[in-house]
């Protein structure tokens, strides 16, 4: 790198170098907010940023979003790519151009009900890092980038970080373009991925594999999504993991019989049984310090005076450990077998159907050590909240993320910022200005170590 | 009456008379069936009837089989109308043609997974009693007339009985036309029963009101719907009247954050609470001797990783007294309240919406007892099954039906037939044609008498 020496990515690095490259707070902030434009929904206060987004995977707004990332990766000298599944690349060439990029990852898809930083800062701390190398004019030991990952909510087509699993061969192709959309659009048909990647002009032609589009290691900036660095009042998590989880359809199967004219012993109540069955899959989790939720129930036929003949609803259960989640896992079809047979009336078949498993994730140590050194020199000049004088901590991620799959295929690791009240998945969903400016800060110094690693172990040679 | 001399209500029709007039089994089970050409649905066996059927009121299904009904009733020389609900009125004058009509009356509605029978089989059986009267050339005193009222189910427009409701003037028409259907169109949006009513073209000018359409008594045959005829090998129940039932929408508010990164003591979670308020509605209702069903729950975002922010549930509660009933409601209330805001996390709010409150219902003892004479000159023909020797009991109706608005405005009671294993509201609801045919005996033989009685107190004069 020409401006200034990394040596090392054990916090060997001068002060000086150190300093030497700052992220802009209020361009990042712009960056962030002036995208927000495409999706907005959910207004909860008067300021114009004071919205929430409901930017669905491939929907109108987030064709409008990817015009956007195309055409402020293009105005850096970015090359940019699109692959099958929509994957967006746009790559800051370095001295070693041929070799496989370092990529600040994230998304940009958000929950219907979703707010303004999840996935979203970490793919402009990505750009605002290239903009910093742009206007120094940094030349790089290897090339950096930035990835947009497709439909990584899972929320409009229902598998999570789908497009980053397709890029890892961890899921067909086919698979993924077959995905139907979770609710039927205005003329009651249900969409495809590969429909909508066509419709919204983002069907790529480049091969969604890592074998194609090579990644040399992965760094993904992501508020936190909890309330632990705030309750602790740290600015950043080194993240070393991911906890486990598993998603299920389960489906309650009983008899649509009439509500006045049914006594309890004659019915078989699909609803009421799965009731009962949300509440056992909660009590089960809290018994192995894990967790359990239920998103997602549907009943049919639905009608106020008719039992429910079917009902289906989602299961989340997650654990930080592999071998507990199964434990959960293990009783909960243990409980629903017991009271979907003989605590439900007459009784309901149930059935599992397994959509996610996503067993626990270990980032890969020279990412994390990488991260942990530049997040050390950044906390170095914060002021000190924390009772124990850490402005960071080690943590395991509660939720999946895109890391998740490209830890599989390059070394992966991730940092966290505080979340407001831990809220996320929600409108009100906040980091604060000075927070998002932390992680970036963290995330450039985390590239260019790994960059200069990288370099002195002779990847380029 | 021309044919034969009925001499009061009270079982004195003298043997020869009785069986005078009989219903002809094999034309009442053919009009049934190939009336449910339209709306067929849900196939469950080979056999041409064995399908279920979904004819959602005022869909192209439900004018089809009106344009039959009026048809038939005309090939019978009934006079036919239309009132501003859709309510089918045909009428077969009779001596006194001036004064109001003897109705029989149901509907020709069904649940979206519905059957042959609800509903089905009482205004066929009116219309095979006008096919009786009419082969006989039978002259009555007064006029006797079929009724089809609409959207009985409250299936499709939220709310059951009302255009009975409104012709009883118990709810308002404005109230009735506005109402929009549970479910949005293929377009994605929801249409208003005027709307409908004006596209299937059953927008009649006649207003919906006992003030312009008057009724002398009502009449209804209708399935038992729940399995206590056939559990005890009896063929008619005589109903004396129907148990008090409320419908509520529950509306649960809690927050929508991650399922992964939302530790349990932080988290609002609808869906988990709603869960428990069904489980504990459940146990009340058993507990003060009542029912207790939820047929619809949905929940907003909708999403498999994110708690629901909202959730509302149908709460459809029962009780053959009102006190009992409003013990079950408070007791809902209260534990909905404690479970909401103690056992449930961080806390939800939870919200009531009463959609339906109909106490309970005591039929008119003149129609009662017409019922009762006619029954019993019925079932003394009849081989005997049950184990005390009756094949007749009294019953109070566990459902609600048109008859508990008909009743109060004019004379009302109903005959159940029974119901194999109990089972309504589902494709494979089902009446034999022999049960069917002593329903119907049973009505043409109640309908005869009233009309006497009407012509023996002065009502013609």
């Amino acid at each position: 790198m020409a401006v200034n020496g990394v040596n090392g990515v054990n916090g060997t690095r001068s002060k000086h170098d150190a300093s030497a490259l700052k992220v802009n707070q209020s361009r990042l902030m712009d960056a962030i907010h002036s995208g927000c434009k495409y999706g907005a929904a959910h207004r909860y206060g008067d300021h114009p940023t004071e919205t929430g987004m409901a930017r669905l995977s491939l929907n109108d707004a987030d064709k409008q979003i990817r015009e956007w990332f195309i055409s402020t990766a293009q105005s850096l000298n970015c090359k940019t790519s699109i692959d099958q599944m929509g994957n967006l690349f746009a790559i800051r060439p370095g001295k070693n151009a041929e070799a496989p990029p370092i990529m600040m990852g994230s998304h940009l898809d958000t929950q219907p009900t979703g707010g303004r930083y999840d996935g979203i800062l970490g793919v402009n701390a990505g750009l605002e890092v290239l903009k910093v190398l742009h206007e120094n004019n940094v030349e790089t030991e290897g090339s950096i980038g930035v990835v947009n990952w497709t439909n990584e909510e899972g929320a409009r087509f229902p598998m999570m970080a789908v497009a980053s699993g397709v890029w890892a061969e961890a899921i067909p192709l086919e698979t993924a373009w077959n995905l139907e959309e979770v609710s039927p659009g205005e003329d009651g048909h249900r969409r495809t991925m590969k429909q909508e990647l066509e419709r919204i002009g983002y069907l790529g032609s480049q091969p969604a594999s890592y074998r194609t589009t090579p990644i040399a290691c992965h760094f993904e900036l992501h508020i936190e999504q909890g309330p632990s660095l705030e309750t602790e009042r740290r600015k950043v998590g080194v993240v070393k993991g991911v906890q486990a989880f598993k998603w299920f359809e389960i489906t309650v199967r009983g008899r649509d019989t009439h509500a006045g004219t049914t006594p309890f012993y004659a019915r078989m109540d699909s609803m009421l049984c799965a009731a009962k069955l949300i509440v056992e899959a909660n009590a089960i989790a809290k018994k192995f310090g894990g967790l359990a939720t239920t998103g997602i129930l549907n009943g049919q036929p639905g009608s106020i005076n008719t039992m429910a003949h079917t009902v289906t609803f989602s299961l989340d259960i997650r654990h930080v450990e592999d071998d507990k989640l199964a434990e959960i896992e293990q009783a909960c079809r243990e409980g629903f077998m017991r009271i979907s047979e003989k605590e439900s009336e007459k009784g309901c078949k149930v059935e599992w159907k397994e959509l996610v498993n996503s067993p626990a994730v270990k980032f890969h140590p020279d990412c994390i050590a990488a991260v942990e050194a530049s997040t050390k020199e950044v906390c170095q000049d914060l002021p000190v909240t924390a009772e124990d004088g850490e402005m960071w901590r080690y943590m395991i991620s509660g939720a999946g993320h895109d890391s998740c799959y490209t830890n599989r295929r390059c070394p992966t690791s991730m940092i966290f910022t505080p979340t407001k009240d831990g809220i996320s998945h929600n409108p009100q969903e906040y980091c604060s200005p000075e927070d998002c400016a932390i992680g970036a800060q963290v995330l450039l110094g985390a590239v260019l170590r790994y960059d200069k690693l990288r370099a002195e172990r002779g990847d380029f040679s």
